[in-house]
């Protein structure tokens, strides 16, 4: 374990968060907040100190200056897919406990365990919130908080790939690995900063024509702003009480294409850019996500229809909430809780489909259940005809065994860490459907639940140790599980 | 496909069915009830003409006069892994559509489908009841409703694997590895036949001797005959209304050993007759199995301590209740649907745990959730060392990739299942808990759930659609879902 390159690679990450939060600290000073000010500058300067101590410990000691190949090679090898995977946990984990503190320290958030949730929340855009009143909030805390989303969805290693020199090109790619939804990250480009750049190309520019709609529909610019955040990260905080409800039918609808545009894979994106409309419209896995949305939506709008006045609203209603809890954005602009079982279950299923890998969404993503069905498939024709060979396919290209292979792993962890963590929920007393769509909201970073923990609720009333297990499965969730996992196996940390 | 010797097979099976229901044909003669002992002969009727119809059909072609070795070979070969797992399925199928007969006929069970979902409920050991006063029954039905369960524990294709002339060896390995629960069946002895014939041998002698107990305890013959029954095929079905509340501690003591013993891999019992208990001591499964068991007693003993009054008591109901629940038995000797929420998360993960592999329980099983854990961190493991070949061990033998896939892919059916059914149950708009736990406590053959499917409770509320889906999951999870899926896999009819 390359203990001081990590400790490096840190110091980076924070001293990023540091300056993310800059805009924040500008918004409070304008609208005179002052606790907030005082809130951000203090959380600066300790990012500061704490950055820069970090640096000063873990400084090179001369092996930057490896210059012929086969040393270059050597330095990857020290610095490969478990430090990739460390390095992800602990920046996740390091920025998290950081960026808690405005919250604490401007008085608006009482205990520090509320604010860590809150901001893990928001970097691993689930949008589960304990705060009831967001109204209330300092204009610059509620920007940091919606911000947090947009970070976190694209991942401030990502960006920290694109911004950065790029000279230690080496372990970047297990950075992005890590780091990046979906069961096979490939490169939009040979060179992995382009291809950083690229994303964080198209994320930007997406999320300003968001805001352009939004704007136009006649939100002020900063609640345009913190919606457009929250939707390009899938996060899902809202910035009034009672979520997206209040707004209007053109600014829901806005919304609910913006969610589900996000919800792609991103690559996708840069193919229809690049004009190879042809490889989109073949794409497996989006069409999967197309299908299950018009599905689900046809569904509900036949269950909830008696529940709406006109069949306008019904489909309004119901496109948004797919939209939403599909692509584990998490706004609403009904109580779905008030639903009929058939619907909530539809919910629950949509809950664990997710939207596309290489998007911001989370879940177990439509790529996974693509091939845990191909998987499936093949083991019964293997049962009837055990002497052929059978090779998966994923778009007409063979799938590595070894994606197979993680796959499984996923989906076997993916059930270990529901069935665990409602256990541990289950000791606060709460029902059933609370505690599942309280694990299932959280561990796919989605954001409100159903019963207790439904859209119109918080996740203020469970134990310390409930939110603990919550802010785990956040973390879990955003970075797929294997991250966290290694963190705390104690392999990882054996001397060789 | 060879349609001919299916048929062949079935005709045999059926025909040890009708043989099957002469024992509660004599008690019915014996009590009286002359309505049951009509409903039996019409059953026997339509059974000895059924059965006379199909193997007149399917008569041999001469194919078993094939003597000579090469022959015999290609014989085999025609009935392959397809016919034994289309063989099992419909044989499961035909006996509980001939089975539900005596219910209707009587008059005692006025719908169809409420009688096949009984006898379903029956053949797989599962005991969801859609009768609420079983008292009421008559004694030959109910004798009949509770030997099912023995009959299925076991299973009858064993059942005429031990009783046949073998001589159709070729293929009976295939059958007895489609019916036998567990990820991987091994022979006891070299021959099949021989196998089959040692663990009835163990099972009827088990049953006997717990006939013997509960008769000590004053139960009478009748009573001791239908509860042992229910323990010995894990079962459930009670004899009394109130399941075993009202028996005397002794004798839910007696039934919470004998519930444990049945969960346990009948290989496991051979090895203690055979004097190689050092073998059964280190076997992973067994240990897994008595941990878990311990845990989850020690746990409920915490959680449930203030509604009992004595510490025995509580002992005596934790204890009993994680017997019942993990090896599907699904007997009760208290109302858990009223215990804490943490309680019921427990039995919840012991519903999906089951017991061992080889047993007459449900479940997804011990040894595939050991299984399991190992390929997860055979999993981590490959992504930290990515070149390093790992093996997985179990009791010290490496086990075959072939099963590992299996374990895999039944994970996957088995959560692709668990969330189709509850979708499919949720549209009759009971709530979560019931319908999660009645997809549970049907699928792995367990009985009684939560809510409206508790102990107290039948699922006689469900809509025929409900009903449907959870025969079907009843088939799947006692079958271990790969024979159904086969079934209703297009490529298996295909002609060659």
């Amino acid at each position: 374990m390359n203990i001081k390159m990590i400790g490096r690679f840190l110091s980076q990450i924070i001293g990023i968060e540091g300056a993310l939060m800059i805009p924040a600290l500008l918004i409070s000073l304008g609208y005179g907040e002052y606790p907030a000010v005082k809130a951000f500058l203090m959380t600066i300067g300790i990012i500061a100190v704490l950055a820069g101590v970090l640096f000063a410990l873990c400084r090179k000691t001369g092996d930057r200056r490896v210059a012929d190949e086969s040393l270059r090679r050597r330095f990857s090898r020290l610095f490969g897919v478990k430090e990739g995977l460390v390095c992800v946990s602990l920046s996740w984990i390091v920025m998290s406990l950081l960026g808690a503190l405005p919250f604490v320290f401007c008085g608006q958030v009482d205990r520090y365990i509320d604010a860590l949730f809150e901001i893990v929340s928001g970097f691993t855009t689930t949008g589960s919130s304990v705060i009831a009143d967001v109204e209330s909030l300092y204009k610059g805390i509620l920007y940091w908080r919606s911000f947090s989303h947009w970070v976190g969805g694209m991942g401030v290693l990502v960006l920290l790939l694109a911004i950065s020199s790029g000279k230690d090109a080496g372990f970047t790619m297990h950075l992005m690995r890590a780091e990046s939804p979906g069961p096979d990250v490939g490169k939009l480009v040979p060179k992995v900063r382009q291809t950083a750049m690229i994303l964080y190309g198209i994320y930007i520019a997406l999320t300003a024509v968001n805001v352009v709609f939004l704007l136009a529909g006649g939100m002020d610019w900063l609640t345009a702003l913190c919606t457009a955040f929250g939707t390009a990260g899938t996060g899902g905080f809202g910035v009034r009480n009672s979520s997206m409800a209040e707004f209007s039918p053109y600014l829901q609808t806005v919304t609910t294409v913006f969610m589900f545009l996000f919800g792609i894979n991103f690559s996708c994106h840069y193919l229809v850019l690049m004009g190879r409309l042809k490889s989109v419209w073949k794409d497996q896995e989006l069409r999967l996500y197309v299908g299950v949305a018009v599905v689900s939506v046809v569904a509900l709008v036949l269950t909830v229809r008696p529940l709406y006045g006109t069949l306008g609203e019904t489909v309004r209603h119901a496109s948004f909430q797919v939209s939403s809890i599909m692509t584990t954005t998490g706004y609403a602009t009904t109580d779905f809780d008030l639903w009929p079982g058939f619907a909530k279950a539809i919910l629950l299923m949509l809950m664990i489909i997710g939207a596309c890998a290489g998007s911001t969404a989370g879940g177990f993503k439509c790529m996974r259940v693509v091939l845990v069905f191909k998987i499936l498939a093949r083991n019964i024709r293997q049962i009837l005809n055990p002497k052929k060979v059978q090779v998966i396919r994923s778009n007409g290209k063979p799938v590595d065994e070894k994606v197979l292979t993680n796959v499984n792993a996923y989906l076997t962890a993916y059930m270990i860490i529901i069935v665990l963590s409602v256990l541990l929920l289950s000791l606060d007393g709460f029902t059933l459907e609370t505690n599942l769509s309280a694990v299932l909201a959280t561990f796919n970073n989605i954001g409100p639940g159903l019963g207790l923990v439904g859209p119109t609720c918080t996740y203020a009333q469970y134990s310390d140790l409930s939110k603990i297990v919550m802010i785990l499965d956040m973390l879990a969730g955003r970075l797929e599980i294997f991250p966290v996992l290694v963190l705390f196996s104690p392999s990882t940390w054996k001397r060789h």
